[in-house]
C-alpha cells in the first residue's frame, strides 16, 4: 500500500472535516469529480491532508484536515467545489453526514519492518 | 444499504476518535476481534456511535463518537480493548494514525426518495 493514503498532519491543534457518505448506484461522473476535488483541495490555503476509504457496500468516509475554520469555510465556498456539492446532493449521495471537528490529540504507529519497505 | 452504517449522533459538541489504518495481509483473527470490539464499544458509558469503511486496498477509517474525553479514556483503558490494541500493533496493522477531535458543527442530508425506502 502506498503510505500516501495517510495524511502527514502537523502537531495538533488543527481541524478535520469528517464526511461520511452512502453513494447512489452507478458512477454518473462521480470518479472524475472526486479526483478533481481531491486535486483542487490540495491547492487550497490551509489544506493539511486528506484520507479516504470506501467499502464495497458504497459507504465511505473521507477526512480532510485543515489549519483553521476559516480555511474550511473558504474551501466550502469555492465556486467549483460548490457545483460539486450541489451535484453530490442531487446525484451522487443518497445520504451524507458532515462533521467539523478540532483535532486535539494525535498519535500513530508504523511497524518497523514495514517502515523500511 | 442499511442506514445503520451512519452514527445517529446528538447535536455538537461531542468527541470523535478518527482511526485510520492499513491492514496487514491475511485475517489472523481480525474479523472476530473487530466484531467483538464493535459490540464492546457500544456497551461503554458515553458511547454515541461508530462509522467504519475499508477499501479493497486495505486502507480503512473508523470514527467512533463519544460524549467526553473521559469516556474515550475509559474505553482506551478497558482491559479487553487493551489486549486488542496490543494485537493491533503487533499483528493487524502495518500503520495506523489515531486522532481525537472535538466535533463543533454537524449537518447532513438524506435524499427524500430514499428516506422512505
Amino acid at each position: 500500500m502506498n503510505s500516501d493514503v495517510f495524511a502527514a498532519t502537523p502537531e495538533p491543534p488543527y481541524y478535520a472535516v469528517v464526511f461520511s457518505s452512502a453513494r447512489t448506484e452507478g458512477d454518473k461522473g462521480y470518479a472524475v469529480m472526486a479526483e478533481r476535488m481531491d486535486a483542487l483541495a490540495r491547492e487550497q490555503p490551509g489544506y493539511l491532508g486528506i484520507e479516504s476509504a470506501r467499502g464495497a457496500d458504497g459507504f465511505g468516509i473521507t477526512v480532510s484536515y485543515w489549519e483553521s475554520l476559516e480555511a474550511i469555510a473558504a474551501w466550502r465556498s469555492n465556486a467549483e467545489h460548490q457545483v460539486a456539492q450541489e451535484n453530490g446532493k442531487r446525484i451522487w449521495y443518497g445520504h451524507f453526514e458532515l462533521r467539523i471537528a478540532r483535532v486535539e490529540r494525535a498519535y500513530g504507529m508504523i511497524q518497523k519492518d514495514r517502515a523500511t519497505n
